[in-house]
């Protein structure tokens, strides 16, 4: 048993409170003004843990400047910089062992499915990547759909229709594969010369579509992917399977989008929806223009993904038997509603890698997660509706150390070197700053007696714990998806970055900003499952976030 | 006497309890817990007359999109596009005569010298010029100090001495003249040859000093300036006159600054004051690089500008007898703290231009208006000092209508244009749009029966009258610098923007950011005479925004 001495008397009554008492919370959510109270109320006090942005620093440097406060291409900190030098080295082995999956078996999650995990990676690489020099950014720190529209203009205008036509008014291109709607592919195949491909420092972009210039700055992945391969099976082949996998890679804004199958479902889910939305605006305002259908079909599809966030992948997330909504008014007076600004803190803990299991169930199949990199085939073969259900069939792996599978192992290693790159504090002092207790022992973070041992070895002092990892060795508790500590700074990060999305605001909020049919849209959807079954043409499918044993047989 | 039955009951109860009682609010004033208390209510009070930010539209078009509510190279607007097709035509005489001075004489403000009016000037231009398509802006939208400072890197870089010497870290480039500092002068002598700047389609910009070469992108007043000498005296004095405006140009971060010998002088003391405020730096921090004593010299000086702002400018204009103090912890809760953004109506209002004389007094000389445009000779031959006491000394003009020099009719048709071009909102609108009841009769806007007469025939219905005119054709009350209507929504959009600033927010306004010797200083600084005073190397002077009777005898 875990010694909780250090968790706090007020944190545990308020945990013991919300996640026990299922019927009282029924009776509460029941009642329309004490279930709006009570939203406004938990929400406000997950966004009031920490203090509320302006924060005086930036990834720039160590004091605060003009430039601190004004340029966003830097992260912000919660922290201030934090010398380092007493941490054990990263190339110890040990440091990769508090990471490897712990004997044979990972440990799977208890109810959060590999649609929850891809959800959560897809969803984050919309405002948070980090650019190549590991402290800047290249994101609007706005929850804006940039993997479906593209970080800018010229990206967006790429990936649009554009045309005054009837029928085709606001909508974004799309390309027909086995009679379902899917972006268009990505590469000019003519382009795609095995030659290059095989060789090392071939920039693959050169062989992207014309139309498709100005997405030209990101393709990392696939970049990675390839010289990945070039490695493990020698130029032949490696460009044999990248000519491949450049025939399924979609142009979508955001290149990570790619990344799985089920990353690339989720996308090609908002673009269906953006489309339909924009045949639904077009029907009803005969006098819109291209651009206007566009807009605004863009304006419902961002609050669209924030009610999902909220009300499905948060709720997911939470113990809590309070179920939250994304009512937009809880932020319009509150004071913790300030300019969005991504602190790197934010960015470092959603690397959940640990979570992505090594193999993924799609359909009837079981594949190597390795080879479903980059590869859209398997979207394209099974359709959107049976992929995102075979991500909710399957349980993702449990979040923490101990868990990572062995070829992720180097990117959990590569986020830790972020974090020292960066200077970020220790594990306590977030745990302090998030208004936990310090502990004082190692005993208080886990009860589990090999990870106690090996952070010992490691670290020798529970202070010297770093960020990541005392994130991840913290026990999850019953109900929840995420460690203790993670979930609340995720929930102040999140509700206090999407609740101040511009189109959540008092003036912005309404009618003739989303039109008749759009609010009533925000209004009706509240899962992806609602978003999936009224883009498909058949049967409608039940998929989920939480995991539920599957049917006996599946198709 | 106007009739006063639109004033609503509110409004006239409030201004008449805020401008008598003198002795009440002087109590008031001498016990700080009510002093901390009452300067709360009355800047949330102004800031919070018209719906918070952000705004649904911006200039960029008629209904919001994700573009109009994130770019902001666009103004925001309070108000949104209203069809003015009813409106009498622009080219129209009487639209003219509307602003034209009336008779022989201009009327004089009753209490505002030459010192506020360029005030007024000088810090506007900071935050919210107008780039060339009359519809977007290039201002961070933020109270920064560009005019020192510039907008961006690569301009603060070309102002800065960039050295690690003692005695030089952080500061500002300087030019010794007659004993004083100023800044650099922009040209480069040596290229200034007249017959280029005879040619009306030379670009001056190519004289400038190498080490400028980032300042090109804006000179163009001066370019006008020289325009202007070559029509009205022929190519080759107009080039002989330019040549000798180049030999007194600064290089400032805003070009604007030169603009007249006022402004170019009050750039002068805040860019004395930042190099002082380094040399104190450099001394109390023995570690500090120069960055570091550049960007917390910079922090400070935009504070004081702040702060000087509030409590003499603000003070200046408002009738009231309570008197504001720049505390920065009254936004900390707000609700209208909310992410700064520039409206278009408030970059309109903020045209004063019938308060510039057409004669200034610099010292014991009158000199023409036109004559010290871009002239900094003026500045450079009498010193800060007189110049800026020289400005305490004389009159402005009286904001209003029949009340504009001639020489500024043009930029006064430019603004009516701009308004129009955007589809400004009527008079009225605006009214009701800031708390005022909308009038039904003219004589409810002035009771001077000429500006009546000449506002029905203009116009025909109150309705029709436009934003500006309307702004301006208000009577201006006993004590106050400006129009009601002009006064609430400056201080509005002045509270709103000032006190968000970052520097001023809760984590930051402190003495990490500032240090102790930069604390102390923003704790005695209120008045642009403090700051003069001490950069001064002889006896202190007297300088004012408000108009005194000067001494008998003056130098």
């Amino acid at each position: 048993m875990r010694d909780r001495t250090r968790d706090g008397f007020w944190n545990r009554a308020e945990a013991y409170g919300l996640s026990h008492f299922p019927r009282f919370w029924r009776v509460v959510m029941a009642i329309p003004p004490w279930r709006r109270f009570c939203n406004k109320c938990t929400i406000s006090r997950a966004a009031e843990r920490a203090p509320s942005r302006p924060y005086p620093f930036s990834t720039l440097e160590d004091y605060t400047s003009w430039r601190s406060l004004t340029d966003r291409t830097w992260f912000s900190r919660h922290l201030p910089r934090k010398d380092l030098s007493s941490l054990p080295s990263l190339k110890s082995k040990s440091m990769e062992a508090l990471f490897k999956v712990r004997g044979e078996c990972p440990v799977l999650s208890e109810d959060s499915t590999v649609l929850f995990m891809s959800f959560a990676q897809w969803f984050a690489d919309g405002f948070l990547l980090t650019a190549e020099d590991r402290r800047k950014t290249f994101t609007s720190h706005q929850i804006d759909l940039s993997p479906v529209y593209g970080l800018c203009r010229s990206e967006t205008n790429a990936l649009r229709v554009k045309s005054e036509a009837r029928g085709r008014k606001g909508r974004l291109k799309t390309e027909t594969i086995n009679g379902e709607f899917y972006a268009p592919r990505l590469f000019d195949e003519t382009k795609l010369v095995l030659e290059d491909l095989a060789n090392p420092d071939f920039d693959e972009r050169r062989a992207f579509k014309a139309e498709f210039a100005s997405l030209r700055r990101k393709l990392t992945s696939f970049s990675r992917n390839r010289q990945r391969l070039i490695t493990e099976l020698g130029p032949k082949p490696a460009s044999e399977r990248a000519a491949e996998l450049a025939k399924t890679t979609f142009a979508f804004g955001g290149e990570r989008a790619n990344i799985t199958p089920f990353t690339a479902a989720l996308n090609t889910l908002f673009l269906r929806e953006h489309n339909r939305l924009a045949g639904m605006l077009e029907a009803a305002n005969e006098g819109w223009d291209d651009e206007r259908v566009f807009q605004t079909a863009r304006n419902i599809n961002i609050v669209l993904l924030i009610k999902i966030v909220v009300e499905e992948y948060i709720n997911h997330i939470s113990p809590y038997h309070f179920q939250l909504s994304a009512d937009p008014s809880v932020s319009w007076r509150a004071d913790w509603n300030r300019p969005n600004w991504i602190p790197l803190e934010f960015n470092l803990l959603y690397r959940w890698h640990s979570m992505t299991p090594d193999r993924f169930k799609i359909g009837n199949q079981t594949v190597n997660v390795k080879g479903t990199l980059q590869d859209n085939s398997y979207l394209t073969k099974r359709g959107l509706a049976e992929t995102l259900v075979s991500a909710s069939h399957q349980q993702s792996w449990r979040l923490g150390l101990f868990n990572t599978a062995d070829d992720l192992l180097p990117v959990e290693l590569f986020g830790i070197e972020q974090s020292r790159e960066n200077h970020i504090g220790s594990y306590n002092d977030y745990r302090e700053a998030f208004k936990y207790p310090r502990v004082t022992r190692f005993e208080q973070i886990t009860d589990d007696q090999e990870k106690i041992d090996a952070l010992r070895s490691f670290y020798g002092d529970v202070d010297n714990i770093e960020f990541i990892v005392g994130l991840f060795a913290e026990d999850i508790a019953p109900r929840a998806a995420l460690p203790p500590l993670t979930g609340r700074m995720v929930a102040f990060d999140a509700f206090s970055h999407a609740f101040t999305n511009p189109l959540l605001s008092e003036q912005v909020f309404n009618e003739r900003t989303f039109s008749k049919e759009g609010m009533e849209t925000i209004h009706a959807t509240h899962t992806l499952e609602d978003i999936l079954n009224r883009n498909l043409a058949g049967a409608p499918v039940a998929i989920s976030m939480t995991y539920r044993q599957p049917p006996a047989v599946t198709v």
